[in-house]
């Protein structure tokens, strides 16, 4: 176990829940109502999700944000079919090979220097269609914001979907930081999902002040027609469904979601900001959202995460990732460059 | 959706969640901690299923009752073994085929009148050991309490161990309703448990006061061993760990659990007791737990069901299931047997 | 290894391979042809079935009786599905769980005392349709001849269609034996199957006289559209095709198949009558087609199977099973009927 | 279809049965034997394999390529492994995601300029080891001979085994070819497999003279202990298995193995060096084994292809793959050479 609990950098998910959605999940909790989603808080829910994504999105909840991408891919594919993704993408890397449990699909990677895929990327894989020997690519899928902080326009989204599309291929979306991306582009969602031609969206709340629960949002018809049967074999059912729609009730009320998300970003910036102040600390992409990636030199790297806990993105560079969240101070980030700054004066001299 | 959402007896999960399990949550809900169970909290509630269990106990939380017993049972076996249940247990009659998705075996079938299995009944399964073509029978799966609300003693749970063991086997209990079994009894868990010879036990707590949150209890050393990635591959690993530590924890401070329990179960016979005053309203089982199984006819059980909405449990014979909660009360019993019984008396006349 | 390798009665597939069909595998090892089933001997076979089950007929081949029966239900289902069989058939109890693995589907069975299913042993099943907590029922599975040697009529198996149908599902038959079925109701195959309504088949080859290769024969447009991705994905597409196109080439003509199934159950018929005749021995089922069960004293079956190797069908009732073939002779029979029966009055002496 | 089948360079399984393979078959078709491997014949063919590749070696007979490979695949692994493997290599372009199915495990790639993986390349891959989030490696896949047709030396396998036993993970051969392999190093199988390291290896004949039949060969103790339910939930194991045997036995005698891959390599140089000779076609690959590979411009492809048709390797480079076969000749060498050239002189000209 990692000792400190304080609030520092490791991960969106190590803040707690916003005060707002904690207060909702109180205020659902009287009398009774039906199991499994059959229920007036989930139908309040759902047409949230139609509103913000247009009136044929069809919206299921989930418990995780691994069981969205998972679920919203089985719906997709058969397990003849590949999945092409980038090589950093969450469903390659840390879903401990969920995806091809559950689907049975191969999955195909891109190198992307900044996360983000882009057409040229996917030539290697669009071959051997109608061939029975080898897998039948059917879906991209795209995280936004990617795993390193950077953000698909609409344009680069409509441009590969049409593209997908055209190969008869469907385009996913892991939108487990889709709020930060947003608040990033500052548009509505539905101008890179939905309009952009995205298929499936895997919306997530989790990492911007929800407690549990994301949505895996169809925004094309006739997608989902056996979802419920694929959601409740994925073991992914809450019985207590009101729950998590409450949360998202509460996320969307008056953009809760989008000042969570802005400030994350904005704390971000000002991370980067403060750190790129320090002799000896590099970083390796450009801030968009809510992460910001560094270069620190392994032994001060260590004796600061003794105290303040983050991850190495990659062990090879040396390379770490700090991650800020809807509930950084400016005190946090001011604790934490002072540590980082004394620890990289002592091994500078 | 079924429109009714006033306090029936629909299900034990339809209900809310305890006050207290509420307040625990919202006290959890401060600074940040490192996510996905490696925290303070998920310790304590770890170490209190060690105290009641057993200390070679090893648990992991989980998110459903469903994923509890799949992965329970993943962990246990390979793909070419069998797994022998009762025909109306939930992981054969209500999991959508999610033990046979996720670990490929074989799921074989007993009739047991009353719900529980006995070791004659598994006779006809038990042969072609190390037979190439026949699935290899390895675990035996028994609900506590049952489906139809009975109860195994800790003797019965014994002698099926000791019977299951000496064929090599493992004994694997769904305790999606263990409370209201352990306050039937008037024993602690271990009793019929750990020191009577289960391998593996789903524990719920969503039945009883709880929002979402099982724990798969491994009983043996040994068992455990892959359990992290048949977790994190089965999507059931939660980011935000604390909320379901914190809820075990309030559950069993002070015994809320079995307050729980007892008072469920004592609603359950209030209620037989005041059915049995109706005429043309047959009970099919004695009732031991929170569970009261009815036949009633057609028209009438229709008319009632559009006010407080319950579950068919046999269509074939007009049977169905009455559930109590631990928030039923006694005027929640009153009102629905009037209305029960005018009903009837309409239909009787 | 069990050291006898004389003609006895453990199986059909203990046979070797018609000498007719020896020399047209030999007839066709010349030259280069596409790999894949992608030549012309492939076509020929194909065509044969077309003339045979009628010209809507899709025909596949693979390489056993297990991956017929279990392809061609993954063709037919969705891992959210269930297929309801005999709890006798091979898919139940001899393909070491290939179904669920293979296709995530949940298996149910019924009892049939004869090995065949009517229609009223399928309502115990037929309930949850749209439920998504509840396996959807999509496939029935028959065994033509069964696995006790019995047949099903036409008429049989028209009205099982029909009901079938009328609840969505499809029906499938696994005819591992399904000559022998033919010459025992003396009908052309399209009577009593895609004129009764069955959806996809399994046709074997390999129990009368063929050396490796089934049939996977999709009697209705629009179910096999994916299938060659299923067979390669299921590891049973063979590259050199034509070996096993030669072999369905030889079995049509002049019909072998025909000649070699009726001896087969003529032969069946004589054991049986031969085996009425020693005291002590019971026959269980009425010989139909190819097998002959019966009981044999404990000891006398073990010292009988140490010469002549038989399996044993079930060992509570001391029951076993006989099983004919293409290459029987009444000397073969003879034989063993004398051995039995001295070993029969030693053991009644 | 594709119409010529005349013998050319498409594959070296289109070639026929070398005839002392189909006499062999013949001459075990006489007489009852016990099915599923428990003959004789399978006892003598297993002993071959066992003076081949060392006492401890244990042997189990499959029908396919693909079977060999994803069953020992599956044999190594728990669904939460990867398998690490050359982008080109078999199992991850031409098994139709047979091994992400039956396994469940991740495949992940190595880029190999000449088909084979050294230990530098694997170093991207062989991090997140004991963190529940990522797929644990766990195997190495490499083909002898490789998809480019080039060939490992057994200091090349040496190193590689130990670096990958070094990380507690198994070294894995896809045989395919292996015995053109062996003719190329001239050296015995043990060299290169059981003595440098190998621990199961797919053992392959179908490409050399063989009808079908491959076998999975564990080299180490224990790797094996539940393979014969996975090769028979795997639907690979053959009712008659004496005609695999015979195979294999026939195979091995009088190292007919040998000659035929000393042939078809003989016959690929001879190819190779007629083709250096005509003008605009150009050679990607150095030739040692039984693969050419060259880039012949589009159109003039096409029109041989129509005639003596091949396979293209990569359609963006115009590169296509020539397989020579062990029943090749110096006629076809020439005829097609001929019409080859011809086609570049119109093309040139």
């Amino acid at each position: 176990m990692k000792k400190n609990e304080s609030r520092g950098f490791a991960s969106d998910n190590n803040s707690g829940i916003h005060p707002d959605i904690m207060k909702e999940m109180e205020a659902v909790n009287k009398g009774h109502v039906i199991g499994y989603g059959d229920d007036t808080y989930t139908r309040e829910a759902e047409e949230l999700f139609r509103i913000i994504f247009g009136s044929e999105t069809e919206v299921f909840f989930v418990f995780t944000g691994t069981a969205a991408n998972v679920l919203g891919l089985k719906a997709l594919t058969r397990s003849w079919n590949s999945i092409i993704t980038a090589f950093t993408a969450h469903i390659e890397q840390d879903e401990c090979g969920a995806p091809e449990k559950f689907t049975g699909c191969k999955l195909l990677t891109v190198d992307t220097p900044e996360g983000k895929i882009n057409k040229d990327m996917l030539t290697r894989h669009l071959h051997g269609f109608d061939f029975e020997h080898h897998s039948q690519p059917k879906v991209v899928s795209i995280t936004q914001s990617t795993e390193m902080g950077t953000v698909y326009t609409p344009e680069e989204v409509s441009e590969l979907a049409e593209f997908v599309h055209g190969h008869g291929m469907l385009l996913h979306m892991d939108g487990a930081r889709i709020a930060n991306a947003a608040a990033a582009l500052n548009l509505p969602f539905r101008d890179f999902t939905t309009d952009a031609g995205v298929d499936v969206l895997s919306f997530g709340g989790t990492k911007n002040g929800m407690m549990y629960g994301e949505a895996v949002c169809f925004l094309r018809n006739g997608l989902s027609k056996d979802f419920k049967y694929i959601r409740k074999q994925g073991m992914q059912l809450a019985s207590k469904m009101r729950y998590v729609a409450a949360q998202f009730i509460a996320y969307f009320r008056n953009d809760l979601w989008l000042k969570n998300a802005v400030h994350a970003n904005n704390m971000a910036a000002a991370l980067a900001e403060r750190i790129d102040g320090i002799e000896g600390i590099n970083r390796t992409q450009e801030v968009y959202s809510n992460g910001v990636f560094v270069t620190i030199p392994g032994t001060v790297a260590d004796e600061v995460r003794s105290q303040y806990f983050f991850y190495p993105w990659n062990e090879e560079l040396s390379e770490y990732r700090l991650m800020t969240s809807w509930d950084t101070t400016g005190d946090d980030i001011e604790n934490f460059a002072a540590l980082l700054e004394n620890k990289m004066k002592e091994y500078n001299s």
